[in-house]
């Protein structure tokens, strides 16, 4: 006490004594373990001496290979022993051997759970994509350390320092400091969550394994949520539920309509989307059995009106032309804004959107898909209300949306419905018509699979024309079964006619299910808007149907939606039926890569901004084209 | 309608166009105007078609030299009329004849308001600082354009590609982007407000004319707030209350106290701040006859435990040892969030800290007084209950707090007050005593400043001891003027003598107004206190006392006290009186700086890093400096 104590080193000074000093910061992931180390020490040794487990059979001695790690940040050059155990893509991506690398700098290094494999296979009813995990979530525990040792260091600092200097959070909000010098006193220690740069929230205790995130795919029909481990990219929990908008219209022009210039009819639709988010956020932690408070991020794709309705944004003007959005770039906002019931602070990070009726679904679709990437065109068809496309190289991508209207999803269909228990989904014809129905129920409608499926059978067995006309009995292929000519029933004019596709004495229905001329005539309205779409796209891109490597189908219609049916039917552009695909729900994919990836969702960004929107409403060409693909292809 | 359109300009197209096109965006400031024009036109004309006024004599032919502009981002390489009409210093700081500059690229002009001068001088009872105005805070008014002429573009893009490109906002909140799809087809047009990178608001018409904000000076005692005109740099009004936590303590160890492990206590003393400024908001507001919700910006400086009660900030720690604030570092916060009655999210910026009990009152007053610039040593010292002092050159910036106690504001003096109407303020002693009374009222106490020169001339004219004792009447010089002998009074033992500073039948008090040895023992403990602080950091610099170029005394106190007082009672280093200063509420002018200039806040940042944090408390070096300094240097 003889003399004045030594200045406080200030954050400056600090700085420039870890640039020359003796000790560096080596962050590990997932596990989020901050270890203060010697420069210079091994790190594999660091890794142990941390408690931070990495694979390893020799001990470090540079004969087994297995202890490799994932550098983040800076990453040090490969030395002889990466080269002989290491693939060249693992040394392209980063990896290097822990038992080689000397910890000579503050380090980020993402330790592979097991195996050595740091990334993920996400995989979802076709759509596969192998991703490395760099979720935007980070959390990292913080020991108890007495505060007494550092004198002068606010609690703010005494956490910031705790992180390799790169990675220093630059903000925290006031509701989270206000939680600190309770926090950072405690004994049990505090882990921070990260989101970016960004303190979201500090928890007590050691929470580094709870790490969650919501992918959600709104969609006008279906709200569907993915509870993903972020920090081992699981899927835990799948949700879903039948978006309640629908009371305010089936399609989106008619609850566009209702909250035009009706801030009233907007406030209405968007608190139904935010309780249906509510409840399948709660649905989800219940079942995977975690706190709703432990989710962090929520990643969201829909179309532009789902976007609009999810923001509470005026949609007046994107249902006139020009059909200006509010909005079209990624949107970000703390789920507490929104009104969300999880972690207050975690970003909703919204997908960002092409234009027109073009939304981040299927943006979504596009990531998932990976169109866009590679030589070869490859073409995505969401198909339901309205149907969205996109067709893609690395050169040039662009996209459209065309009017299918509701038939699809059963709307002015006679005895149409949505593809629920009852429905009769799919449809083969031979020498009688064989059907399978939802649930394994007596049959009660018909959903779209099975639309297109009868028009496409129907056409092969030639009980319709190229036109789309029923064939009258006598004009009939001799050869036709007796069985189905049995099913046509006349009925006066020809427009009358219609076809039983089950019996009710078949199959113990209250009544015959049936196919009418007119239910025909709007299912060819519906396939003949999506494939002049795609026509058209074609014709941009200055290429023919059989350049396309590939047509996937998507969305949950889609994906029931036999290939060999769509083809046809002339739904698709007319190519090899091994080129067709379904891919399931690809847009809830793209939201799940988004959340697991900020490389992922960089990717997105970059496909919304160089995605050319074709405008195909008013278009001539479209209308011609329209009228050609109505018409069957053979 | 015979072809599908044109691809929609996706944004990073558009860049690219930018870069190549033929049109070049250009914003004037302050009046927030953004031209776009081609390529190649001479600046000075592109201001007067866009309706924005620059001076000129010659009408643009280069012989005037008025029209000169400071040019923000990019700065134009000065030509030879430049070197004819303008000082190297304006040239240095960016300023151009706008006749001479070609608009080959986007461009951020600042016009001055007159007479060719973009900075201000902010002048405060002794401190003048000239700055360049750079405040956080512009406006851009943007026209109504018929949204049909732009397919497809967002409203938030038409909003964001008004701006030259690198001043495009990277943010938007949710509640200011559901204003805009209205007010961007008002026909008005819309003013955007913008901090930094962030549109904090949108405004109906033009309203780029009234952008306002308030400095807070946050004393223990007295909160000043100071409306700014951020396009002028204009005082526009001043409002100050008296600091109403004080019902839980007259000084902050009370407060504190109230505070520590009790967050209702810190609730309280929170809201008493926060409805303190708003009244105070509605004040300023109402005199300049703005209304609140036109003020976008808020600074505020004041000691640690003020900065911790206004940001709710758990004030347990900081009154225990080691003293650590939650937070040290500057901190940004949205007025709604907080509580403040202005543009909700409307930057709130609390200056940074230094350590221990030096807040950002004691950054605010380095900031104003340009400690730490230039080579010579400067000591400023603001006088309170707590005394903080700094010392600096531009090689290094040392302060720390001394534990004055209240005794300068009046408590623990037998008559002692706050300066308030009826305070004696200063007293001379000749041959008798005069006095100035605050108000021109009779007498009932003394204040600070008067204590000091009621000990500085007591001893001067040899009424008291080197020790602060009073002389026996017996021990008097033989000169004495008899007045003065008189009113030394003697009560036996000498510590019951006192003095008779103002008689009740003389000035129309109603009772004598004294000063007792107590008192003057009271005074020694507050101005040694002081004293031994300024030496102690003049010891840690390793200069003494005649190195010191100036000590400004700073403060309301600091203001009123009267410096030749000041250096005989012993408060300030022994040094010629001609280099110290009072400069009034220099923390208060620090604030408007900050506020100001975003520049003169990024200096309030690296003063407070750089600044070295002295620890008194528990030093003993500290108390043996105040036991010599308790004494009377002549």
């Amino acid at each position: 006490m003889g003399k004045i104590e030594a200045p406080v080193p200030t954050s400056t000074s600090m700085s420039a004594a870890e640039g020359a000093g003796a000790q560096v910061t080596i962050l590990f992931l997932p596990v989020g373990r901050s270890v203060k180390v010697r420069r210079g020490d091994v790190l594999f040794n660091v890794a142990a001496e941390g408690g931070v487990s990495v694979d390893t059979v020799c001990g470090g001695n540079g004969s087994c290979g297995k202890c490799k790690v994932l550098f983040e940040e800076f990453i040090p050059a490969p030395v002889p022993l990466d080269y002989i155990h290491l693939t060249a893509g693992e040394i392209a991506r980063g990896l290097r051997l822990s038992c080689q690398v000397a910890a000579d700098r503050d380090m980020v290094v993402q330790v592979p759970a097991g195996g050595g494999r740091s990334d993920v296979r996400i995989l979802h009813q076709g759509v596969t994509r192998d991703i490395e995990l760099h979720p935007n979530i980070r959390k990292v525990f913080v020991p108890y350390e007495n505060p007494r040792l550092k004198e002068h260091i606010s609690d703010w600092d005494r956490l910031r320092l705790v992180l390799p200097r790169k990675l220093r959070p630059v903000h925290i909000s006031l509701q989270v400091l206000r939680k600190l010098p309770g926090l950072i006193r405690n004994r049990d220690g505090l882990t921070m969550v990260l989101a970016g740069r960004r303190v979201i929230e500090i928890e007590q205790g050691n929470t580094a394994a709870e790490q969650c995130g919501i992918a959600f795919d709104i969609g006008s029909t279906t709200i569907v949520g993915f509870l993903m481990d972020l920090a081992t990219g699981a899927e835990l929990a799948v949700a879903s539920a039948v978006n309640r908008q629908s009371v305010y219209g089936d399609d989106i022009i008619g609850r566009l309509s209702r909250s035009q210039r009706n801030p009233e009819g907007l406030r209405k639709l968007h608190q139904i989307v935010i309780a249906q988010l509510n409840e399948l956020i709660a649905e989800l932690a219940s079942r995977a059995a975690i706190p709703t408070g432990r989710i962090y991020e929520v990643t969201v794709v829909g179309n532009m009106a789902m976007h609009h309705f999810l923001l509470q944004l005026d949609s007046t003007y994107l249902g006139l032309a020009p059909y200006a959005p509010v909005i079209r770039e990624e949107f970000v906002v703390n789920a507490g804004d929104l009104g969300l019931s999880i972690c207050a602070e975690a970003p909703v990070f919204v997908l960002p959107n092409i234009a027109g009726f073009v939304g981040s679904d299927t943006v979504g679709v596009m990531l998932a898909s990976n169109l866009g990437v590679g030589g070869e065109y490859r073409m995505a068809i969401d198909v339901g209300t309205n149907g969205e496309m996109a067709l893609a190289n690395r050169a040039r991508l662009i996209a459209c949306s065309a009017p299918a209207g509701p038939a699809l999803e059963g709307a002015r269909i006679k005895m149409g419905m949505r593809a629920a228990p009852g429905a009769i989904d799919h449809v083969r014809i031979g020498s009688d018509v064989e059907i399978t129905v939802i649930g394994g129920l007596p049959p009660v409608g018909i959903c779209g699979s099975a639309l297109i499926d009868i028009v496409a059978q129907l056409r092969k067995a030639g009980l319709m024309s190229r036109t789309g006309a029923f064939m009258r009995k006598s004009e009939l292929p001799p050869d036709t079964p007796v069985r189905l000519t049995e099913r046509v029933i006349e009925a006066g004019q020809r427009k009358n006619t219609y076809f039983i596709v089950a019996r009710a004495e078949d199959t113990g229905a209250e009544k015959d299910v049936v196919i009418t001329q007119q239910d025909i005539r709007e299912c060819q309205l519906a396939k003949g808007a999506i494939r002049a779409g795609a026509m058209l796209l074609l014709d941009e891109m200055g290429i023919v149907e059989n350049d396309l490597a590939e047509v996937q189908l998507a969305g949950a219609f889609g994906n029931f939606l036999d290939p060999e049916s769509a083809l046809r039917a002339g739904l698709t552009p007319n190519i090899p039926l091994d080129r067709i695909r379904s891919v399931g729900n690809a847009a809830g994919v793209g939201a799940k890569l988004a959340l697991l990836s900020v490389r992922e969702r960089k990717r997105a960004i970059r496909i919304a901004q160089r995605t050319e929107h074709i405008q195909l409403s008013g278009s001539a060409a479209f209308q011609k084209a329209f009228t050609v693909a109505m018409q069957f292809p053979i």
